[in-house]
């Protein structure tokens, strides 16, 4: 047996290294036609029972107490193996503009047309892919990668209203503050970190943010916090460490999540969150005809709300309604 | 008469060519001042009735049965006639770094600032406007246009839990698949495509995408389905063909939507839809007073329908409540 | 005493100089260490009463009707000192990509890795940052300034449906329309202005917009208003004047909002709101288990409506029902 790719159960074939991540996914596991299959203990006889077309020899597995973790290493490895056969390019890119005054550790990797201005640090074995930004005096920690079109380091969204002749103009508050990014961050492509106002923005060690998230001023992401595709963090928000944050959810400015909230996909939060737990706030998917119904409802539900309780009270019933104001 | 422009009935003048493309719109024939334009069989009568001032010889119309279709391939011609009095720029700009081992046919243009990087290939009339990056290995078919700021190919959102010392840890997943692009696709600016773990993330031929939109790592999106800007598509979606996604919409991680599905704005699929239809799930704006009374009744909502059924009960109604859990 | 920097209240020391913007945080002010505070005169014996380790002569006040404003003006001189000590960069970067036809003031300052198109003019005092690109004919006031990644003038999202062997493919309708943006504009990172299909897309004079967002075609702007992270307008929308638009929000098409409206952070706006005020639709945040059960309950309240009215009916109450076709 030759194994030549990783594949999915599903796809995979006789000369293709598998995985199972979770028990349901097991399904899948007696037809695939997968060489080899990477399984925990108890799926050990599962994957080796199977039948597949054009191997001599029988299937065969790897067994490990945490295939995904084990999956993770071998597409770290696969990965080295086909960069070892790349040419390799220049350290930094010709075409990248590095400011003089800009400190960019010898290992770190500045791809095409990125932009590195003064005072910025790029820590050890950093890579910025291809037209990424890093602003004066951000500093991007040691094993980090930022992919294409990352903007670390634009001005905090900041103004002073002026009212003057009966309307207001804004003027501008600038952006004292740096952007600085532990070690051991991910950041997805064309996601946004904005400098702080007075103090920095923060990001600590082990974050993983995926695309087109805006960070704003002065917000703190802790320790191994993930955010998928499409969250917005307002101004000086704190979030705590493990936290997890749902595609296009957003987080209101200047409140704090502590460590281990999870917050669903499409959730605003709007308020502080003192206790680790799982929240969410989107609105349920319907055929349209009875969504419409429904929401033109939901906008008259405080006074159906009443109207039960008057039929409560007329009824003699005891209202077992709670006051809304302490919510 | 002599057509210099292009224009919307409402500022269109003696000099303009326009269109009516819908009968909803026919108030703004009457009174336009258009020299000519481009009509439905219906709708000629009115459009040649029309008084136009400074114009001799009175008004003219096109007719057509598809005056929408027909303005938009007039649209076409227009920007070949000015584009053929520009300067002809170079195929591939010279600030582009397009590596030595990618693959660009002879009739694509690249424009200034553009990374293609080894191994990608760019099909024939393909235009990659200014600053788009196109990863390694990842395929562009032909006549397509990508905007400014796109990124193809950068990582999937990919990573392994690693429970150590009280926290968790991730681990990177190596993305090792590509992005693979059909023909006649349209990309808006700084909008994403992910490369996929192991298969490939996959845009079928006539997709239109509007600008920053974010697609995951394993996506499939079906032929000519169009997403309006600011959509999220999370990992291993598969979406039909023919679909229409609302701006700002959301597609949650290893679903189905069938073909001809068509989501409103601002909605978060999340589970898979197997017909064809119009889904909706968007919070109905209100004031800002009546939205917090209804929304803080929201949150009681189903003590307010247990307490509805009790009523029932007490008053010998036969409740017609459904069994919720079933949907 | 001599001021070192610029610092919020908490974190002041007795080299920094700090303010206070509202009577709401006047707790801090009690125990904070800066060396100098801007305050509104009502709040000047508080400021003056604290006790600062390590000043000499005791803590210093600035009296100043509106603190904020000050601030504001005093990050900019802080800026400008900064500034004039770095080495002036050239006005237009060598890596930055200006076509001939195009027509920049002499005072602007075009950063690395833009693109400026044949026709687009950059008005005075203008700042484009790194890797903008702004279109063919678009149009740029004096003193604005464009962050890393913003696209102007990237083709509108416009496409006539051609039915043709039981599919639907889309044509294209080329942007034959500019973008045209006032003076004193901000524009965040990454953010994206379409181009007209027809007409041009207008941003007046003194407009904010913050990363990330999203401005279809033909849309228009209203003076001084601004928009958070992450909005999305859609096309032909109608934008009043000092309006605020929070983050994530959307603007539907072809509608009209008045001068002085206030829309919330996630709210879609999908009818025109002619009346300023505050208008808020966003669901409300709550834990996972009490969200699933209201959630499931929302997708019957049409029905439970229904049932409420007839137990009023059953029970002689009238009821106060309202029509709710007409909301």
């Amino acid at each position: 047996m030759q194994i030549e790719r990783l594949a999915p159960l599903e796809s995979a074939d006789a000369q293709s290294l598998s995985f199972l991540s979770s028990a349901k996914y097991r399904a899948q596991l007696a037809t695939s036609q997968a060489a080899c299959v990477i399984v925990a203990p108890a799926l050990r006889d599962e994957a080796m029972a199977r039948s597949v077309h054009g191997l001599s020899g029988g299937p065969a597995c790897i067994v490990t107490p945490d295939p995904y973790l084990y999956f993770a290493r071998l597409t770290q490895l696969w990965q080295r193996a086909r960069r070892a056969t790349a040419p390799a390019g220049p350290r930094i890119h010709p075409s990248a503009v590095v400011d003089a005054l800009a400190q960019v550790d010898p290992s770190a990797v500045i791809g095409p047309l990125c932009v590195v201005e003064r005072g910025a640090k790029i820590g050890a074995h950093t890579w910025l892919k291809s037209r990424v930004t890093v602003g004066e005096d951000c500093v991007i920690g040691a094993r980090c990668i930022l992919h294409s079109g990352v903007v670390i380091g634009a001005d905090g969204f900041g103004f002073a209203p002026v009212r003057a002749d009966a309307e207001t103009r804004w003027e501008k508050i600038e952006q004292l503050g740096a952007v600085r990014i532990g070690d051991d961050v991910e950041i997805g492509a064309n996601t946004c970190i904005d400098r702080g106002a007075l103090a920095d923005t923060v990001i600590e060690d082990g974050v993983k943010l995926d695309n087109l998230i805006q960070i704003a001023h002065n917000v703190r992401v802790g320790r191994n916090t993930a955010m998928a595709a499409c969250v917005g963090v307002a101004g000086s928000a704190i979030i705590g460490a493990n936290c997890t944050i749902g595609g296009g959810a957003g987080i209101a400015g200047h409140l704090t999540l502590a460590d281990n909230v999870h917050v669903s996909a499409f959730s605003l939060v709007s308020r502080s969150l003192h206790k680790p737990g799982h929240y969410t706030g989107a609105f349920p998917l319907d055929d349209h005809a009875s969504w419409e119904r429904n929401a033109a409802t939901l906008k008259q539900l405080a006074g159906l709300r009443e109207r039960l309780r008057a039929l409560e009270k007329a009824h003699g019933s005891e209202s077992s309604d709670k006051a809304i104001d302490k919510n």
